[in-house]
């Protein structure tokens, strides 16, 4: 183990350039990179790269934190490469200290087939509209994982899920969920109809209780950005649901109330 | 309502002296002095003092955002100082851009009677151990005041819920759900049991299914911090329930677990 380590002695060295600065740039729009930060998404990320959807690049360690990922570093490729560095220099390499000393470069594989077309008969997906915040879109995918959804669609005016800090929120859910973020909302539920999923679109002002949502084979739960909340196009459109809750108050967090509503829906079809 | 209004023209002056840095400051130790920020949570506090636990002390506005406020100013006593600022000043008092230019000071009122002894036959209360973290405080309130719970129980190890960003994140709910910290967590849950209340500790662990929770007239449901949970002496003592999701995952988010937990035992008890 000790002999694939390669030891950085400076925060300019090119071989870990993708890691500097990262709090403040967005790698995601770069050729499909992004950064995974700490062991658990680590561990995601590289149990991800023997899927096929994700591959890991490289990976940057804190000198004390290497026997903690010794596990997980026997499950990567010999052909990746794993720099070490000790505190000041992983500090000045990356801008700040809240690294937890343990960073990946992990990049998007692109995959052919549509993501609607891969799904099970049954199943369960969640749709984002609008979600430009990431922790939001972090929690969504940490919530989906947590109840069993089998995919999640944002549309284009969503943000990027492998954006650094979406990826940590989610603890590397982002990596294991399924997903797609393409076209607008429209588009998406229109595609979603037209393959047998039941659209439940969620608002505060929804018709159905969402625990009174019928279970079918196929469910897709909507949701938009908090305040905005969904376009009014979209709730006409389609079947709406409703989180009961005290009159009078501003609606629940986004994240909150989309783990609810995923709570109830994998609920009635005993997904959980 | 012009004529209420003072003009404050320098960062320096003392009757705004409270509103300084307070990004950086934290005002609940000082005498139960907390900021209020935006419109919602200025609304919400205005009405908590008219009930008597809250009282607002000073209101300090961007100019171009005393419209917006005018009929939330009706409702203040006459003797609450308005105060003025345009832009460049009040930035310069606060020490950042992020405060939407509605801030308040408020006071929490000494309130004689212990909590317990003030809560309804039939209620739900929730209870936070080692909740050091604001957003999560916050969010607890924010669920709390959406699934009709009649009181929040923080031990003595949790945050201040009225420090500012707390507040903030709670839309105010800190100031409209009744709240009490102090003691220990076991000294707050065994008063609860002997008030009638049966306990039910949340873990990933759980015994009970949350959704099979049999509902009863006094139910307290108690979380702790997200990472290390609630301590074993806890979880041993009382009944323990869990939110079903796929195995081999991170627990969810703690605000996020408390939502659901309050949303299926509100509706156990059929308050929504």
């Amino acid at each position: 183990m000790a002999s694939r380590l390669v030891a950085i002695e400076s925060a300019d060295d090119p071989r870990i350039a993708d890691f500097r600065d990262i709090r403040e740039r967005d790698l995601t729009g770069r050729q499909n990179r992004f950064i995974a930060e700490g062991t658990v998404v680590l561990r995601v990320l590289v149990e991800a790269s023997h899927g096929g959807r994700f591959a890991t690049e490289k990976v940057l360690l804190l000198r004390n934190r290497v026997d903690g990922v010794a596990a997980i570093l026997e499950r990567l490729p010999d052909d990746v490469p794993v720099y070490v560095a000790e505190a000041d220099v992983l500090d000045r390499i990356v801008g700040f200290h809240l690294h937890r000393g343990v960073l990946a470069l992990g990049r998007r594989e692109v995959v052919g087939t549509e993501l609607v077309d891969r799904l099970p008969e049954r199943s369960l997906v969640l749709v984002g509209c609008g979600i430009s915040n990431h922790d939001n879109a972090g929690s969504m995918f940490r919530n989906a994982a947590a109840f069993k959804a089998d995919a999640i669609f944002l549309d284009e005016t969503s943000c990027d899920p492998l954006y650094r800090k979406a990826v940590r929120v989610s603890v590397g859910s982002v990596l294991s969920v399924p997903y797609e973020r393409k076209g607008t909302a429209l588009d998406v539920l229109t595609r979603l109809a037209a393959s047998g999923f039941a659209i439940w679109t969620l608002s505060p002002r929804g018709e159905t209780d969402i625990r009174a949502i019928p279970p079918t084979d196929r469910m897709a739960l909507v949701v938009g950005t908090e305040g905005e909340g969904l376009p009014p196009a979209l709730l006409e459109r389609f079947q709406s649901a409703r989180i009961p809750q005290s009159e009078g108050l501003d609606s629940l967090n986004v994240a909150t109330a989309t783990g609810i509503a995923l709570f109830a829906m994998s609920s009635a079809a005993k997904l959980i």
